[in-house]
């Protein structure tokens, strides 16, 4: 049924125009230029395009990353993991507060696997950290972990990288301890903060192995009243075991720390053993030289990326990665041969 | 210089096919018919062809692999790590003896940077292991840590495939501690076992961090004579730091065993206790399922190899890939720009 009355044309047109309006992302231009002001609206639309699965917006996301290239950022990146139940997000609440309180800009960061499609945890993390989200020198978003295909990480790199470009002084990298992400995380910052619980290792089941050794500071959470005796001997025993286990090769001896995030105890003094890390670490040249190898690693990286996002964009190839997958689980084909048959196929399909 | 004496051309010819015989190899059929014989000889011989870095003979290389590939081996593989001075060597001495004792068969595989051209070390090996060189049930071999391009392992999987179709009953993977190998060798075997020596965390400093939470089972070196008491500690230590770092996914307790390699104490126990771990392993499923999970794990790392390769055989590609690395390095490109400069190139580059 047609109806040609002015009234409905204006209406469809303003209905049409209210459509697109909600819908248009703001240029690469208005990016560029609003995000090194700190305009966290813009800052959540870059990241945005960088972490869309169309090719068309990734490139985008990447056009802006070109364009905020010179901008260089002043944050440092500090990783922080733990088991599930640690308190995690009372922690950043705790911490974030804390350095807000400081004047300093603070970003969080979660690679959160829940989110992946739906996104339907960002609602949940900004309840979580209630009085961080709604403060305005705060930016808390949560990363989807993303396809990750060939051990290739989603765009948390990218990521930090744009929030550096807006100007934080501080990013956070919350980690829910899916898949490889502690390690993918740790080499991405520079510093890792694990958060343990008063007890023994029955509660560390959510932690992969590694993890404890690769901690720059460790913060016993918790140690508050009734778990006060508890959080004494697990300071003590992760003391006596750390001494057992290999030096960072930075210098930096790690330190456990007694904190109670929903009581607000031991905030500071971690704080001011995080800054004498970086004190030590910038002074000693580690900090520089782990940035160096960060970049390198990188780019060998993101190199990967390009291949698997070339295989993975093109549906005949994934098909046939997945069916060898299959093929390798049954026992039919070795991995080698399957990888080459995958290989082959890749380099007769042209690129782009 | 010409003369056409009957003699001479006969002596050249000598001399031409005794060059020429001397300078060949096997062929792949030989090589294909000969392993899984047990033809040590051979085996070498395939290794080295896996090992080549010109792609012809790597292609070999691989076309052997195919022929083997119905072959099913049955042999265990265990990764073996300690800090320089530990005493790797002289273990690997006792236990590998004491197992060909028993009736194995052994093939021990380390992973050796030293050796990545020159091959120098492999006499150095042989010496280190004097008796279990000379023992016909017994095959060791230093595997050059090669060219890792873009954290890309050397041939060290597609050895232990070539060891395992030559019928062997346990492969021992040693790993010296460089860069990443550690981890591609925990990546690749069914047991990693961590060799101590007794005292605290200082004489750690050789191993990288991660490793100790990931060992299987744990033996404290040098427990003989004046180092007792300390080895005692020692133990003793491990065992309560142990308790506090996350569990086993495979339902296995690390356990720390006191040996001294030298006095041929604690081999049969230590052996013991690996069969406990083989024992359950294979009960529970965990065996299978981490043998699965490297298949994929190889199929994807194979993957990644082959677009490597591609990459580094092409002279222009690896220039430019060099190139980029120096850039970011000097801080005049961000690694993801000098990523796509790479992989732009390499997707306008003819492949084989």
């Amino acid at each position: 049924m047609q109806r040609n009355s002015k009234d409905s044309a204006a209406k469809l047109a303003a209905e049409k125009s209210f459509l697109t309006k909600k819908r248009s992302l703001p240029t690469v231009d208005e990016l560029a230029n609003g995000i090194p002001k700190g305009d966290r609206f813009l800052l959540a639309k870059g990241i945005t395009l960088l972490e869309s699965e169309l090719p068309e917006k990734q490139k985008l996301g990447y056009e802006l990353l070109d364009r905020l290239n010179t901008v260089d950022g002043k944050a440092i990146q500090i990783g922080i993991s733990g088991p599930p139940g640690v308190g995690k997000s009372t922690f950043i609440e705790a911490l974030g507060s804390y350095l807000v309180d400081q004047g300093l800009k603070l970003a969080v960061l979660a690679i959160d696997p829940s989110s992946q499609k739906t996104r339907g945890s960002i609602l949940g993390d900004k309840t979580r950290m209630e009085a961080l989200s709604k403060n305005e020198n705060a930016f808390i978003r949560p990363s989807p972990a993303g396809k990750t295909l060939g051990g290739v990480a989603a765009k948390t790199q990218e990521t930090i990288q744009l929030v550096e470009a807006a100007g934080f002084d501080v990013i956070l990298i919350e980690t829910v301890g899916v898949g490889q992400s502690e390690w993918e995380v740790y080499s991405m910052v520079d510093c890792f903060l694990l958060l343990l619980q008063p007890g023994g290792g029955d509660e560390l089941q959510g932690i992969k192995k590694g993890v404890v050794e690769m901690a720059d500071l460790i913060a016993v959470n918790k140690s508050d009243g009734p778990h006060m005796d508890l959080a004494n001997q697990t300071k003590l025993s992760y003391l006596n075991a750390l001494h057992l286990f290999p030096k960072n090769p930075n210098g930096w001896t790690t330190k456990v720390n007694q904190i109670s995030a929903l009581e607000n105890i031991g905030i500071e003094d971690l704080w001011k053993n995080v800054n004498d890390f970086f004190k030590l670490v910038k002074e000693n040249g580690h900090f520089e030289e782990r940035r160096k190898a960060q970049a390198l690693d990188w780019y060998e990286k993101h190199l990967n990326q390009l291949v698997w996002q070339s295989i993975y964009n093109k549906e005949s190839l994934f098909e046939i990665f997945e069916e060898q997958k299959d093929q390798i689980i049954a026992g039919k084909i070795k991995p080698i041969q399957a990888a080459r048959a995958v290989f082959q196929k890749y380099s007769k399909t042209p690129k782009e």
